[in-house]
């Protein structure tokens, strides 16, 4: 145990994860990456999410399995929904997970306590609050104000903080970033239906943001396709 | 599936949320009763969950197993803390479980939102909430805020209530509504550490605010003592 600060970083073997907890370990925190095991299309993420955070020098990785294909509502927790290909239609997705990033943040939250953690740093970014409601940075906010509310660290300590370093940066934005910090992002998977060796589909919403990003930055994809 | 209003309802086998059962039913919703896995000391307390939900009628028992263990930080999730007698002291309790409402409610909101259900009943009230701090009036309207921001029906859809029916309560008159009301408290378990039976220690917090409420209510208290 040193006397570093410290934060839980979820993390989901995607990109944007990959660059906050670069950006959380360049801030001088110890760094505890949390990722769950919640019925997704596929475990590449996760193996993924278990490389970048030893990689990244993290104290502990820890994967908590909850099972939301119970309550299913998505393309990603029900088999019955297929991932669309992208497109631009507004609206919410159906890739939309039903309270995913609360339930996520509340169980950072909990972590985070026994801890004594200060922080807790969350991936979210401009351009997935488009069209997730929990992305966006009045949600954050809100929850913010709950967690100071709901815990012993809030009530008597010295308060939680929530952090997104990523909200106002573009894909290009996060991915310049990561790169000066040295993050490996051939070790990333974003797809939302990659397959076992983590060989991305090319075609869904989550690739094609991917793969603008490394355009725009103007480096090159590193990203296996199918 | 019919024209009813829905609610997801926390059960947890104990006294108050049987309570809250009968009385989001007794306001005419069709109940979804919604209880976790998470590694608590017994599993008396989710046999009494199920025969609660049937009893009073619930259109859907569900159990999420998820593993608070993980976290640890209590006398409830970690077999290394010993449940404590009862104390007046002032504090928060290590039965105290991090973040727990904060998780249990983020799933219930999930779930929520894929059944399209305009709240949700949680059983907190006064007597729990001098100690935990998930159990305040302000936490309560702090997750509901969030609820509403964090999903598509707070976003685009007629929003979400968190109902606490028992908020003001004391344990006697939670007693005397659900005997009103035709709740067999026989079926349900409160305490901390109960046997596989479901007996009662009648030593811990929970027994004591138990045993206490039903005097206080004038009440045959109908615990399995063991």
């Amino acid at each position: 145990m040193t006397d570093k600060k410290r934060a839980v970083v979820l993390v989901s073997g995607g990109l944007d994860s990959a660059t906050v907890l670069a950006m959380a370990r360049a801030d001088g925190y110890d760094c505890y990456a949390l990722a769950f095991d919640y019925g997704q299309r596929h475990r590449a993420e996760l193996h993924a999410a278990r490389n970048v955070a030893e990689i990244s020098g993290a104290i502990e990785y820890k994967v908590i399995p909850l099972d939301l294909t119970a309550i299913g509502g998505s393309a990603l927790t029900d088999a019955n929904i297929a991932v669309p290909d992208h497109s631009d239609a507004p609206g919410i997705p159906v890739t939309y997970v039903p309270a995913r990033n609360t339930v996520f943040l509340s169980i950072a939250l909990g972590w985070a306590e026994v801890l004594g953690a200060e922080s807790i740093f969350i991936g979210v970014n401009a351009v997935d609050y488009s069209g997730y409601p929990d992305c966006r940075p009045d949600f954050i906010q809100a929850f913010e104000t709950l967690a100071n509310l709901a815990t012993k660290a809030g009530v008597e300590g010295g308060g939680l903080r929530v952090v997104t370093p990523l909200i106002d940066l573009s894909k290009a934005d996060i991915i310049r970033k990561g790169i000066a910090l040295g993050v490996d992002y051939a070790q990333t998977v974003s797809c939302y239906q990659a397959d076992d060796g983590g060989q991305a589909c090319g075609r869904c919403d989550s690739c094609f943001l991917r793969r603008q990003g490394f355009d725009a930055a103007g480096v090159e994809d590193p990203t296996r396709y199918q």
